[in-house]
């Protein structure tokens, strides 16, 4: 990273330059042994209490999307970092950062969605700051939840527990998240409304966990699926098998991807996760995962088969193979 | 609140609006028993443990400024907001908003400047997230810090504690903060630099805290002096009468102040505390600050006179008394 250099969208995605960013500024600085890995919640004890704590900023425009808005992705987003490393949420903080000339009412449509949200979590939002910055367009907004959730059971998920033969786990379709806010952003008039999949995933994952013996789980967010898919083999050192055929997308998501020219696995989804559960207990946390509403096109996507080469290999419907790349940037800028 | 209003610059202050919009709005729909009542740390149990948890955005301008940067602002502006309700910060979380085109060097500049500031008060930043949004100027970041501590010694601080005949306590000058980036913002060339009194009170809030009996503490950043004071006369309903003579502000920043048109009871404060003492103990807590190298200057301002007219009431340098108002929007927009 050249430091002459500046900050482009791409240092914003899921991709591999946001990765450099994090590797080569915050994590090379601001290292501790605490200091949360890339992603997700970092993990802490406190008086015999195991907690997690994350945080997330929302940028997304338009602010209000089909399934969802700015308010409601603040919440599930940081309810989901929590969820995925196995922790219960508890507790929110808000901060938001507002442009003068911003709608009163949309503001309050924001807070009651926010309430909304949290309360359908069982989380609750304790405390917020609200800054106001100079007009431009006047109708940008910013949310940043913190969140804070206990880990119990002695869960402990983590990348270095992933063994080959480990199933991969997907707990639902890819896509709708990006295609709702790119439709409505650039008032694309497709024939079916493909709605966000905002959702919160900490009961799903609560039952996932009970169901059977989970490694590691992570949200596809920015970045997608590809991009969840190569941290892992890259931070495990792992190659990864994925069939393509097991993978659940819908079909109006994948027409409009093709109009588009854009790829699936790369769009940003809100409501789904991807688990690593170990060989054996694969089928019944499935089982789990489809008796639960989020949970109905789970499927068992591939599986982790080596170490060492540490590559994503996506068997075709075709019947090739071929290398899933992790992203460069974002293909869909502030999606999230 | 008419909502067909819109956002000004004024409900980001520490004044009325403010105030206004987070009671008839965040309040209002977000109301839960633990949410933080209009600032600072929210406070809950968790198996036998006492944890605060805040957050704080900082949108200041210029981003560096004579005495700090923001990043050395969004450490110590949350790790005072748990000092000041007698928490040991433990954890920061750190999301960064950053447009594109913002320079690299500027970037590890503020994250070097966070690990220094996080090494000093002693906490570790833990987990973090970065979005990028569209170019505007190239040169806007925005830091939301949130934060985690823990009350140990059955502390239980509030606005409800306080007694008539409670001494307020003023742990130094008022008035640096504000001025040096109003200063440096204007490209004023005053004689004397005035630098940012930013930094961490939470070494100097213990001490106090085991000096003798605190009833309340609060950080007087945006709003300045006057409108803690208001706060805990309006939320106490208790009457407040301050010595003007008592206060202490440096010539400096009085002469600029003069020239510039402020009052520096309004100027927002980065490293000071407002304490509300049990009247035995005062003089006891007093010496304690003088010890500490943030309050040297620390000063008995006044006390609480009465309960029923919630007003704060100064008895100004020419032997007269004024009241002294609730500040109704900011005089000094981003400045933290």
């Amino acid at each position: 990273m050249n430091m002459k250099d500046t900050i482009s969208i791409g240092h914003g995605g899921g991709g591999r330059l946001a990765r450099d960013l994090i590797k080569n500024l915050f994590l090379k600085h601001l290292n501790n042994p605490k200091l949360a890995p890339l992603g997700d919640s970092a993990v802490f004890e406190l008086n015999g209490s195991t907690i997690a704590l994350t945080t997330d900023s929302f940028v997304v425009k338009p602010i209000f999307f089909p399934g969802g808005d700015i308010g409601k992705l603040a919440v599930c987003g940081t309810v989901n970092d929590l969820s995925v490393v196995g922790a219960r949420p508890l507790y929110l903080s808000c901060g938001i950062i507002i442009e003068e000339g911003f709608s009163l009412k949309d503001l309050e449509a924001i807070t009651l969605s926010i309430k909304e949200s949290a309360d359908k979590a069982g989380v609750e939002v304790i405390t917020g700051d609200t800054k106001v910055i100079e007009k431009a367009t006047g109708g940008n907004i910013y949310i940043n939840t913190a969140g804070i959730g206990i880990i119990e059971n002695s869960i402990a998920l983590g990348i270095d527990k992933i063994n080959i033969g480990d199933k991969i786990i997907l707990s639902g379709t890819i896509g709708e998240h990006g295609i709702a806010v790119i439709s409505k952003r650039e008032g694309f008039d497709f024939e079916s409304t493909i709605e966000s999949d905002c959702a919160s995933l900490n009961e799903i994952t609560q039952k996932a966990l009970k169901a059977g013996c989970i490694k590691f789980m992570r949200d596809p967010t920015r970045g997608g699926l590809a991009a969840v898919l190569n941290e892992i083999a890259e931070d495990g050192s792992l190659d990864i098998k994925i069939d393509e055929d097991a993978i659940p997308v819908r079909d109006d998501v994948k027409g409009i991807c093709s109009m588009l020219g854009l790829d699936p696995f790369y769009i940003a989804n809100e409501g789904k996760v991807v688990i690593v559960a170990a060989k054996g207990d694969a089928e019944n946390i499935l089982r789990a995962l489809h008796n639960d509403p989020l949970g109905q096109n789970a499927s068992i996507i591939g599986e982790i088969t080596g170490k060492g080469e540490h590559g994503v290999y996506l068997k075709t419907s075709y019947g090739g193979t071929r290398i899933l790349d992790m992203p460069v940037d974002d293909p869909l800028p502030r999606i999230c």
